[in-house]
């Protein structure tokens, strides 16, 4: 079937609008037509060519929300017409790391995930006969997508696809960070180092887990209203600081923040993130995907004296159990949404989201695929 | 009064043995005799130099146990005869650190110790009218000492001191690391990087907790005996390999290693531990102290993979509330000390038990003050 898609035939090109062809779902395999999707920094980032992994052609997307249309062989745990989001993060149930519940990370599609293709080696879309690969098993940018069976969290069909596609990345990784990876307690301090769709849900999520002081850290003071909105107690931006932003806060605070957070990707932020954890027993977690061959580094001192170096991946949330919860939590207005959504347009303009979100000025712009 | 000291006049020279000038102990204060002490790497790698905080001249020496001879002004939890275990780590019961169950760290004499002085910023040793530095608020190279009320812990006055001594340093560090700071939990697989006292006590912990495999990993093979009568099930010497050992360890285990700790101060091993971690939940604990301005680095994607990078110091353990059980423990047998003691001399021969430990003859030797 031919599908409306923005296909990435280079890095750090400009999207085109083109129709490709769908392949069939295989086996184990399932058709979705997207509703919405996100556009997101790891987005952009591979589009850069910075990611390791990244291959070309491409159709990049991976925060989206859509139905169900057509069931490869042997599925059975979905129905056509089911409202679905995919999932980079699949949730086989089977593996080591599905049955442990110490981590979320699945490796049943990993490797053929990882290189751009389905689970049988093989693309789904194909472009004047080319193939075209898959990213993150989810290729959000094409209206019609393949993925895994056990790639898609089904969720209530009433729930605003706008808004829960979000919980598809950026969100979920978010508050997952505060609740699952960091477990933040209450009147616990944290910080949050860039304010981003990201930052802004940790922000979220600690005021939900009731922390205490809630330090907002970024460079562009325009992120502080909706940071604040969210509970930050205090923004911060630490240009406004002829010192480090670590030793800001430990200056602030005495002995550090009880947990810290890098939303941004950059490797001196997480060393600043990690040395602005408080003594004894702050942490910090790595949310933020750095650039390839980057590496962190700090004195082995700050580990000594009781901080505790963390990454999460999605937040530590396994799709198909958790997801469909966090849904029901949006709608009942646990979780907000509706403050990232800051920009709305079709599929047709879908760089100038990219653009938005390189200016600083989007907190998400949200693909419509009809209208 | 006098005393019998070994002390170091300088970096990186013998230490020499003479009769130190010793004062009263003020307020808080308290004079001991040490009956025995350990030589650990710790005062080696203070003697060399590259420690930062290291002072000279200076008793060093921080693994002992001894009796208490005279109380300064307003001491109420010790009479003279109580016999006791020098800290490192102080245990006020007041301070943030104390008063939390997430950290030992306590803060009350931290500034002075760092510095080589009582609290009152003074020294209590001195020779030829020239004052002589304190070590870690232990100085256990002298015959009579004077430390902290704060860091004594009393003891079961039955206990063997030859052996217990070791639970002020070495031993505790191992075991507690394991038990409070990693939690090491029935079946979980260990890997132990250095098997020198502190090493040794890592394996003995995890084969207490139940522990599944127990890697004991060292470049001197000499070292692999003792570690399996502690229960290392795996020995391994990284120079039979043409691999890095953390490849090594992931492709034996398929995953890596649920818990590895580092046991000897080297910054390219402390990566490797961490590497050699098991993705999605593996932890690695740096237990080792690096050199002066060395750094840690790895790249983030291992945490955000799912690995915990983690420090201890004096293995979590509150001295002054806990210590007196783990003698306790030791004298039932449940903590085993007598293998760790391979060596045993007078405080003149103190030199050569640094030769035994520089050249991996020794795990500890042991100064008896008397004999």
């Amino acid at each position: 079937m031919k599908s409306r898609a923005a296909v990435a035939f280079a890095p750090n090109e400009p999207l085109q609008i083109v129709e490709l062809d769908v392949a069939p779902p295989k086996k184990g395999e399932v058709l979705i037509k997207l509703t919405h999707t996100g556009v997101c920094h790891t987005d952009a980032y591979t589009l850069s060519g910075e990611d390791p992994e990244g291959v070309f052609p491409v159709v990049l997307g991976h925060e989206g929300a859509g139905v169900v249309v057509e069931l490869g062989e042997g599925v059975t745990s979905l129905a056509v017409g089911d409202h679905v989001i995919p999932l980079y993060t699949a949730e086989c149930g089977e593996c080591e790391f599905c049955k442990s519940n110490k981590s979320n990370l699945c490796v049943a599609v990993r490797e053929t995930q990882g290189k751009g293709l389905m689970p049988d080696g093989t693309t789904r879309f194909s472009y004047n006969g080319e193939p075209i690969y898959h990213y993150m098993g989810c290729s959000t940018f094409s209206e019609y997508t393949v993925v895994p069976e056990i790639s898609l969290a089904k969720i209530n069909p009433q729930a605003n696809h706008e808004q829960v596609c979000l919980l598809g990345c950026g969100v979920t990784t978010g508050l997952g960070a505060v609740h699952n990876t960091a477990k933040v307690q209450e009147g616990d301090s944290v910080a949050v180092f860039g304010l981003g769709g990201i930052g802004l849900a940790v922000v979220q999520g600690a005021k939900q887990a009731k922390a205490g002081r809630i330090f907002a850290i970024d460079t562009n003071p325009e992120k502080f209203k909706l940071a604040k909105e969210f509970g930050a107690t205090d923004c911060i931006n630490p240009n406004d600081y002829d010192k480090p932003i670590q030793q800001v806060l430990v200056e602030m605070t005495k002995w550090g923040v009880d947990h810290t957070f890098e939303c941004i990707g950059n490797v001196n932020v997480m060393r600043a993130a990690l040395e602005s954890a408080h003594r004894g027993w702050g942490q910090s977690i790595i949310i933020g995907v750095a650039g390839a061959g980057k590496e962190i580094a700090t004195r082995p001192f700050q580990l000594v004296t009781g901080r505790t170096w963390k990454g999460t991946a999605f937040g530590g949330v396994k799709g198909r159990t958790q997801l469909p919860g966090m849904v029901e939590d949006a709608m009942k207005g646990k979780i907000s949404l509706a403050p990232f959504v800051t920009h709305r347009m079709p599929l047709e303009d879908i760089n100038k989201a990219f653009d938005l979100m390189h200016e600083g000025k989007s907190i998400r712009s949200v693909i419509h695929f009809s209208e």
